[in-house]
């Protein structure tokens, strides 16, 4: 975790600011950043949430690819609609291929290949992968990028009444998503712009950041059955196009939502439950042979318990540590200062900063009940 | 897994055949796959034991982009080298940008600028990340791909025997993981073609398909931090270029080479460990209602058990059921036809085809045992 006190010139929204300065992310070019090691793991702590959740539901999860074929979005009528945005290329063959900013023509086509019969139905796939979008404008770090990673589900079913039950189950799984991640959200009537379709709601997490739709479902209807061929033969017999609903969530734009929402002036405060190290074991001082042993006996105990935590050994002063812990967001601190002498550490909680002598022994056990209690999935 | 008794016309090896039939892949274009979702929970098996193995060398995972500037490229001096297999495009403000075959360059680029001095080294960073290739002629499914998951590790030191010392490790790392997913393998020193070095070798998994290096590793030296500046300062404050290795799996490879090396006649018969499904449940007539619900009794136990099984509750014959069965490859079935009366069900294992009576009551505790005894992960 390569922290700064500087933020890049670019930045403009504190999730930008913050995710740079505490090591999160580093800037390729232009709207392409890699997540660095705490970083990644946020991010991964969030596709775990958003799977735990979309798996609930019933969806099965697969993996659509990134490249498709132009020829699918000329069926659809799409492939004029969109705009500079979508990545396109010649490949070696000279076929017209894409990135694609969106799934609903492959899904599409996979389900007309496999799904026939009412008896098959109602089903919804889902899945976690990297989309691509040449902004033309790239801004806000990892919220309007051109590499960035989205959950895209898709549902199929013979009646509108399908539609309606499955699209209220996705309302619900998203809100335990979000909710999950520690973010506080609204949830506003839109417009369904290129992904079509007479119904849609986008979730819109509080925070300054003017982007933050973390979330946006749709009731599409037989827009793309019928435009695709997609259809099935009811329990009469008679053919019918698929009705259909879609689902996204900008995996990636949670990261910089829950830094919106959770944070101080001293650095980001991650929630337990998506924080890339729950715990910091922070030896005041690395000199005395006592204070750093008993550091690494609880870091170890809480390996053991399986807790992820970080151990900063660094030769610093105290201070330097406190102001990076605090920069980086760990939830639960376990300081061991001079009261290692008498068989105490200090157990600091980072949101609203309070305090507990507790003893040396039962620390790992203590922060062990408190991330259970607050949400430690 | 929508099965077929037919193979693509265009399926050259076993593993892209029985990939087909059994219902893990789609194509939707030359040389472009969707993993359906048992397909996909192969794919994802077999990354957690990639994933576990890695983080057991105490490297550290990261995300880079698949988006990358070709400045990078220049500086190394490879943007020329590489050929019509490099997918590149101009973007909206005229820059050239390309999409990552692989990550000297971009993991190069990240490493100059946050490891400077020798007391942050050595370091080994590594990711599980799509990459692309626009292949000439794409083949074999998904082993010659035009869109693909590769596990790539960088190491850095600051000397030459760092480099051995990690390498060796690498290669053990390698062989767990390649014996773990059940892959019978050859270790061969190869040529180190456009990524360089002096010294690399291969990992070729048994099998017929003519492709199928699975591995590859490389002492690579100081090329890429020479060419691009990546210097650190020795103990005695010196300015030296860091000394590299990089460590590429073919993820995807994996799932077509265990199939190559697990299969019989009737189809796939999967390791334990990558398994989509460790266990089906077949009751061999869903029209006793005894036999269906002792049927789903054992489904549910081995739910409550953490196990993964599926219940074949189709109305077919039972011949049908074993045939799909047999293809698609499931460790473990737990029968249950005539015998229910008398509180027994038949439990078979794929491989080799041996039965066992075993009391109902018992039958999940037994499977149970079995996988743990059978490599279960």
């Amino acid at each position: 975790m390569p922290t700064s006190k500087e933020a890049p010139r670019d930045a403009e929204t504190i999730s930008h600011k913050l995710m740079s300065r505490a090591g999160l992310i580093d800037k390729t070019s232009s709207g392409v950043y890699t997540y660095l090691p705490a970083g990644y793991r946020v991010l991964r702590n969030v596709e775990a949430i958003v799977r735990r959740e979309m798996d609930r539901t019933g969806a099965m999860e697969l993996l659509m690819p990134a490249l498709q074929p132009s020829s699918l979005w000329k069926e659809s009528g799409r492939l004029d609609k969109m705009g500079d945005e979508m990545i396109r290329f010649t490949d070696r063959h000279d076929r017209l291929m894409l990135f694609g900013p969106t799934h609903e023509e492959v899904i599409t086509d996979i389900v007309r290949k496999y799904f026939s019969s009412w008896k098959q139905l109602p089903v919804t796939l889902y899945q976690i992968q990297t989309k691509f979008r040449d902004e033309m404008r790239p801004r806000f770090g990892i919220v309007r990028s051109r590499e960035f990673l989205m959950k895209d589900a898709y549902s199929f079913e013979i009646d509108q009444q399908g539609l309606d039950e499955t699209y209220g189950k996705m309302r619900e799984a998203y809100c335990r998503i979000f909710t999950g991640c520690g973010l506080t959200f609204s949830i506003q009537q839109a417009d369904s712009g290129v992904i079509g379709g007479k119904f849609s709601e986008e979730f819109v997490a509080q925070g300054e950041c003017p982007e933050l739709e973390v979330g946006h479902i749709f009731k599409l209807g037989t827009q793309y059955s019928e435009s695709m061929k997609a259809f099935f033969r009811d329990s009469s017999g008679t053919e019918k196009p698929l009705i259909m609903g879609c689902y996204g969530i900008g995996v990636s734009r949670i990261v910089a939502a829950a830094i919106e929402g959770n944070h101080d002036q001293k650095g980001i405060s991650w929630p337990v439950s998506i924080a890339p190290f729950k715990v910091l074991v922070i030896p005041s001082n690395t000199e005395s042979g006592q204070i750093l042993e008993t550091a690494q006996a609880i870091y170890q105990s809480l390996g053991s318990l399986g807790i992820s935590a970080m151990l900063d050994d660094r030769n610093q002063s105290a201070g330097m540590k406190f102001a990076d812990a605090d920069l980086c967001g760990f939830p639960v601190w376990v300081i061991v200062g001079k009261k290692a002498a008498e068989g105490k550490v200090e157990i600091r909680i980072r949101k609203g900063s309070v305090s507990s002598d507790v003893e040396t022994e039962n620390a790992a056990r203590w922060v062990c009940d408190f991330l259970e209690a607050n949400g430690q999935s």
